[in-house]
């Protein structure tokens, strides 16, 4: 980022994204040309995600939700890979039609989920320009791993026998979306409108129990049979999932209440959850349920690892055919 | 980057990038949702730059050479830095209208200048995901630093007394653009025209000895002049620069000649130059000159730091005001 203090427009950027830094020492103030990042004698996960206008928001959306929901996404992979946020990067494509001062809104809405959601994570650098197009914003978010093995739980660790465990609920985001196209009659889903909105993974502090106990790991992201079925393939088992067990909102039952087996499938391949979807050892499930209901975080588990490949479902105890789509393939 | 077999969209991008992973460790193939890598006990230095259709690059380049023009624009800070690029993390807005198998020209770009010019630097992940607009890409470079101190060559650290140099010549990427525009004459300026159409940072193996050496270094990437006022405010020093000296090419020569001074301010407020400006200890200007002229690279004295602030011009011992513009302010 430049520092040309003669420069209006170095200024505005300067004034925007410098309180990010938390005084970070290896932001050099935003003011050289290169960042600083320590590893300790470990390493850092790092993830990498953008938000795209017209791709993953729309024009009219607020701009602080935008750069929040770009943090939340990049934040709930790493939640989900037992990680405590430590840096971040910012490159922000920012269009000739918006006005330049959104950018401050932009910044401020980051700011707070760095420095909130995050725990305290310093933006440390990254490149602003201009775009004759859509907006255009990628997060690179550096982590500390808590796992004893020292690296991001993989999505391939899975083994026979484990208990799959996913964590809050699961459906709001789609049920808000098809509310917020007109789909579904928004005043029955005031609540998934609002998550579909400014969606949040779970807390923070959800990461280390992650790390402690989880054999494998993944954010639930583009629908929950899509994502566990990619579990079980990059753990070489088969996972059976319970569609009864599917945790849901009041808001979601009262929708799936009307046909249960067809809606479930529905909010299930939906995606967007911002939750984790867990492998314990059964012997570990207890422990880590508990410590999570103890910080207010919901766990339910909703199904088993097994001898054998791919994904099997059923309702209370009867088979049920995989739909067509099991989520969002892009 | 997704991993999903049935999904043609996601075969496209895994055969496209998980060949430039190299086969490293902290890629994990391209198929989970995180990177991880390993710091050592020192640190790691940091940059991203963005290449945006419209603002960096047309729409008619040849897209591979977009793709290295990202590589590059980012290696050139690494280089100047003193660091030795280690790992990179991409994201790719890649638009709706592109042939997708694009994709596939882009990342061979990529990988080509990611393999050679960077040292076998793996591709670790990133995002690719598509645009109703133009083409953005980013890329994150991490690099282990070289410099005794332990972290990057700053632009703050050059001394009352320090020598002022440039390695490569000044002003072929302004000239080229110039005759590309169609505002000088293409036939008398065809290296400039390659050189602008693909520029290239000098030799990785010059990052060692600016760690080495360099009090203070910065990439002269919007105009000799505006960067080396850059390097003087952040030193808290002044610098003076003889003009007379500033490196330039055979074909940028002929054009100097017809107003020496007008026209050699002219290349030094261009940019591009993809050089790094050092600030060297007088002591040792003449070792770091002899070992970078054994790599085959050209370095030039041009100036002083000297006390007081800001930028002074002399040509032939003769004071030279400053011209309006220093550079290419964004």
């Amino acid at each position: 980022m430049s520092d040309d203090r003669r420069d209006p427009e170095a200024q505005l950027i300067q004034k925007a994204f410098a309180p990010l830094t938390l005084g970070a020492e290896g932001s050099f103030g935003l003011a050289d040309d290169v960042a600083f990042i320590t590893a300790g004698s470990s390493g850092l996960i790092v993830t990498q995600d953008q938000v795209i206008e017209g791709t993953h928001f729309l024009a009219t959306d607020a701009i602080a939700m935008v750069a929040k929901r770009l943090v939340r996404r990049n934040l709930s992979d790493i939640i989900a890979k037992g990680g405590l946020p430590t840096a971040a990067f910012l490159s922000l494509a920012w269009p000739k039609s918006r006005p330049r001062a959104g950018i401050i809104e932009f910044a401020s809405g980051l700011g707070e989920d760095l420095a909130g959601l995050c725990g305290t994570c310093p933006l440390l650098g990254g490149d602003t320009s201009t775009i004759d197009g859509p907006l255009v914003a990628s997060l690179t978010l550096l982590a500390r791993p808590t796992a004893a093995t020292g690296g991001p739980v993989l999505r391939g660790g899975a083994q026979e026998g484990d208990v799959i465990a996913v964590t809050g609920v699961i459906g709001d985001a789609w049920l808000g979306l098809q509310a917020r196209l007109g789909l579904l009659d928004r005043q029955k889903l005031t609540s998934c409108v609002a998550f579909a909105t400014a969606p949040y993974p779970p807390a923070l502090a959800l990461a280390p129990l992650i790390g402690q106990y989880a054999h494998a790991c993944l954010d639930v992201s583009d629908g929950l049979l899509l994502d566990a079925r990619r579990l079980a393939q990059a753990s070489g088992i088969g996972i059976e999932l319970a569609l009864e067990r599917v945790p849901v909102s009041h808001e979601a039952a009262a929708y799936v209440a009307e046909d249960q087996i067809a809606r479930t499938l529905m909010l299930a391949s939906g995606g967007d959850d911002y939750q984790p979807l867990i492998a314990f050892a059964e012997a570990d499930f207890g422990a880590f349920a508990s410590r999570a209901h103890a910080l207010g975080i919901r766990v339910t588990a909703i199904g088993r690892c097994v001898a054998g490949r791919g994904l099997k479902l059923s309702f209370e105890g009867e088979p049920v055919d995989l739909p067509a789509t099991l989520g969002w393939e892009v």
